[in-house]
């Protein structure tokens, strides 16, 4: 059945694989000294206009968050982030289990507020018993947020001021990263990010890979990190996997389904935009705007998001109905009559996968 | 340069990697719930008689002996292993870093002995302060070792005895088990070893696959097994990426090569040593001897191995010469003029690549 | 000056003190084998009425909580509590530290609702993903609260069943625990707590010990605690510390003063009530009644609390004016005007404290 | 029976707890904030020669090095200890639990050799897999060792010379240290002692105190370490307990014994050898001397140790005879028939126990 459960659940997007395929022969170094992991590392410093980033692949996100979390905090630092961030919600207390507290800020539609993060480190550090409290070490948003929503750049801005001002690092999980930079409305680029952050991942398992976040420390990582992933038991040794992927997704559509092995010229024209990776991720954003029109035309409540994560609220009627067509997830109940479910579109998602569903719809009107 | 440094330098074997293009475009659940790893899981019950077993698939070696381990043991509990145990040696502290302290036994050649292990849990028991120590929960041994050895199935049986004797689960890291199985000499089947322990891992990375290991428990999970996979940043999202793997590697290599979706058929004649795990194990086992006979020819001494990981004394010399024309992994230094130095076989090594080692050898005569 | 800061900024008890004196000369067992320790553990398993359980002294009120939370856990389990919690607030992440999510709820002026403690657990079990969450493994309530409030035994017994019907242990912090039992309008005695939670301590350091929380498991300890108490460094060399200071707290004043040494006679109309414990208790709740009549007279608002702690709303300038007659805690900021402050009793406040607090409270009208 | 098993079957010096008895109904700020902390601390800094050194009162021996060492290590890191180090062997996987690994050195009758240290570091730094072992981030040694015996001033001295090399800090533990300092043959001074290391402790609870260990950091704490502290369950509530019970032990005895309230005032000829804490020190050191010549008159095999922990060789047959007439504590077994045991003297130690000892050592002659 036509599946919009999430962005998942889909394999590799072709080009990936075939850059899998065309390099398996080769012998490599492993535990991250492959070359493709360092081209890939090269393209990416290039897209971020980085060149002194320290960068490594990891496997999955949940990993990428408690793995960076546990470098940037001392023994005794907590990471402050949202009600409703992944690491508080969704990591089966990953971060707790490096011995860190997850300190809970209200969460707008996913987003931390710059000026609640202020009053919060103001209030701490204003606090006489500061001292016998978990102490706020760095600050962790998502970017888009679990709910598909989007920061303006002003407020990225501001968190990091806020973040500097306290000494403390700024991480941004992107799991989704390209769907943000996709989005109509996005008023930044990955050069801008990285300059506004001390560390962020660029999600590859979401958009594209069959798994592999990369992860950037645009002014370097963290003193022993290669120690901490190992540590972790997040370290590759076929780390030709996400080297090989990444290296694709980092490369223009038609080189990356050719040979990838050379690096990416500089000043001859080629956009970043050209680059697998936003290829995927547009595609995506084009796919959950349609999306989008089917439920807007269907009379569907369907929440503010630029994203490729689209949250509507269906009648548990409609819900069950529309389920004997397609498939998608219940995120939560709303009241006893109603529930928010999400559909996700991907490199995946097809004009067909949309038919179905605006046939669906129609079914249940 | 013909490289003999892993058994992880290469890629897939290629039946692998036509499988994950061959399932490329088939949507599928995430998480561990999509169907290629419900019927690798089936196939690999098949092939341990352990129609109960709980089979989860992580991505990497000390991933899974950090999370297994984790799993096993109460919050006070400590593995017991030998000195020269992959986790107490290179595994960066990962098992140390959930709690738990590793208690190190002499290695002998790799080995841990059932009468030492046994002494060191009479004496404890015995201690009046042994409360006041870290408490011997569970025991960790590798097959093969990391120095290429083998037990004997007496050995583990042994071992299995004493850990029965004191309650505590015997968990066996096979990062490299085929080449166990598939050795000369070696007296154990899968299904006996899965009878003689608790808790197993049938090694995937340096047997064939991208990356993966399927931890086997033969008579069931230890509670909450998933949400500590979880925690440990260990569950795939694209949980295909394992399943299909080992889908293939469980599967006759013809069968593997087309399509390996439908079940194993039992008492059918197919015999566990078609799949292609065991033909990827033997393949590197048959390489190993004649590498071996290579350096015996050569008159260089080499240590006891019947695996595909191969120890020689080089005099330094030697050593220096070789590298121009070969790449291998220098172990340790025995002393100011001769080095340990490890060659390793696996799926990829060719009977080119023994030819070039073969010609080497007799430049450096 | 006269203080009202806390319950921990006097010494011990004399009674206590003076038992120390007397038995200094004596040599005895260490690490909780003292037989004071015993005598008092006899004591206190009398005075619950609870004549199978198992009692440890620990040194202080994080540190118990830290090692219970930890010893009743699974190693992916977290604590349900409230957001005033002292674990979620003032522990400085001490069970965060042991790898474990402190799980929060509403805070009623510092109590938990049965209702929303069963709420949460109904929607996490019936969550889809609640294999990706920490998982709820037991629950932690404080009596009396933070805000010196009280449950009352209904909402207690309703937590208690709640956590029965999911397998969850019920831990109570009962750092000022005589401060409930004493309190007026407090429908509960200690047999009857102890029947109603899996593990509570009896709180010394704020109720006339030096230092010492004594860890009641009704129903017995979980597997390892000893070896758990020493890991989290939290075993006394020289128990006799503890156990000297609750023999003394659990026996009449006049025992107290004299030999402790012989156990409580049984059946001979001694009442519970009688021990020092109660008398400590008891004392410091007669004078926080008086002391807040002083407030009630000067007109200034105060919160309802039956226990020794008490909490009043000062006007910026009445508390600056305050602080130069008395000491005293602020709380929080309640506005720009506003501060919510403590002020707290214990065994050591005499009439004359409270008399000069009449005379400052009468300064500043 | 007069025993000998341990210097932590008393209680506390009578000056100690006198100034407890005396300082008694004074009120006190707490967490560290009471006046005596602070005057014991400026004590102890005069002792040291130290006027900048950080001083943190802490309860317990284990607790002491599991706070310290977690502070000292960033989260990657281990301790590197002797086999016999305590860390290693008695506190329960402490240190583990904080999540750092134990490496493990040699033990020379309980001491770390200045050049095995070296070669162990040297060979770790130029192994090319040292990213994937855990990192050896501090040094830890006892003084006096488990076994009673000493360094000299130079071993430490190259001892923290290799520390210094690395940029590793030294962590001494002195238990003890009041008995390493007071023996015969000794070559070092506090101050001395303060002047090599990074950070070392002075054991109360084994030199007269009821418990309390003084952490003194010569250079400076940690950053965070109250926190540190906090979140260890190691913050007393009533600091007082430590404070006072330290004033009196860095006072003279007469001081002591009377009020302790002043400042020791310099250049009056005061000497530090005249403080409580030495006094006891050199009296446990008398009495085990006097001790050693019983055993050696009677023909019974000591091992050398200038402290108060005194180690003989036992028959079996001795041994039980032995225990009918004093207490004492079996070590290990050394064979069938021998048996290795310890004997211990504190403050408490009399004429009247030696000579009870000497009649015993008779009747088994």
């Amino acid at each position: 059945m036509t599946s919009f459960e999430s962005d998942y659940n889909n394999g590799a997007h072709p080009a990936v694989l075939q850059h899998l395929l065309e390099t398996n022969t080769e012998q490599s170094a492993s535990y991250g000294y492959d070359r493709w992991s360092e081209l890939a590392r090269e393209k990416i410093r290039a897209a971020c206009q980085c060149p002194d980033a320290d960068i490594y692949f990891l496997v999955g996100g949940t990993q990428a968050n408690a793995t960076v979390i546990d470098a940037l905090l001392p023994s005794y630092g907590a990471v402050v982030a949202t009600e409703t961030a992944h690491i508080n919600v969704h990591e089966s207390g990953a971060v707790e289990a490096s011995g860190h507290k997850v300190i809970v800020l209200p969460s707008h539609e996913g987003r931390m507020l710059p000026s609640e993060l202020a009053d919060y480190l103001r209030r701490f550090h204003a606090d006489p018993t500061w001292e016998h409290m978990a102490f706020p070490g760095m600050t962790y948003i998502t970017f888009p947020t679990e709910l598909g929503t989007l920061y303006r750049a002003e407020d990225i801005a501001q968190i990091y001021a806020v973040c500097q001002q306290y000494g403390m690092p700024l991480f941004i999980d992107g799991a989704r990263l390209g769907y943000s930079l996709a989005a109509e409305g996005c008023d930044m680029t990955l050069p801008w990010l990285a300059r506004h952050c001390d560390a962020f991942y660029i999600g590859g398992t979401k958009v594209g890979a069959l798994c592999g976040e990369a992860v950037v420390f645009p002014h370097g990582a963290p003193r022993g990190f290669f120690t901490i992933v190992k540590r972790h038991g997040a370290l590759l040794a076929k780390s030709r996997l996400a080297g090989v992927q990444f290296d694709a997704l980092f490369s223009p559509l038609l080189q990356a389904h050719g040979s990838a092995a050379s690096l990416p010229e500089q000043g001859e024209g080629r956009e970043d935009s050209d680059m697998l990776y936003f290829d995927i991720s547009r595609h995506a954003i084009t796919m959950a705007m349609r999306l989008r029109q089917l439920f807007v035309e269907a009379g569907i409540p369907i929440k503010d998001s630029p994203t490729n994560q689209q949250f509507v609220v269906l009648t548990n009627q409609q819900m069950d109905a529309l389920m004997q067509r397609v498939l998608f997830e219940t995120w939560e109940p709303i009241d006893d009559t109603h529930t928010l479910c999400r559909f996700v579109t991907s490199w995946a998602t097809t004009d067909a996968d949309l038919s179905t569903l605006a046939a669906a719809l129609k079914s249940i009107a």
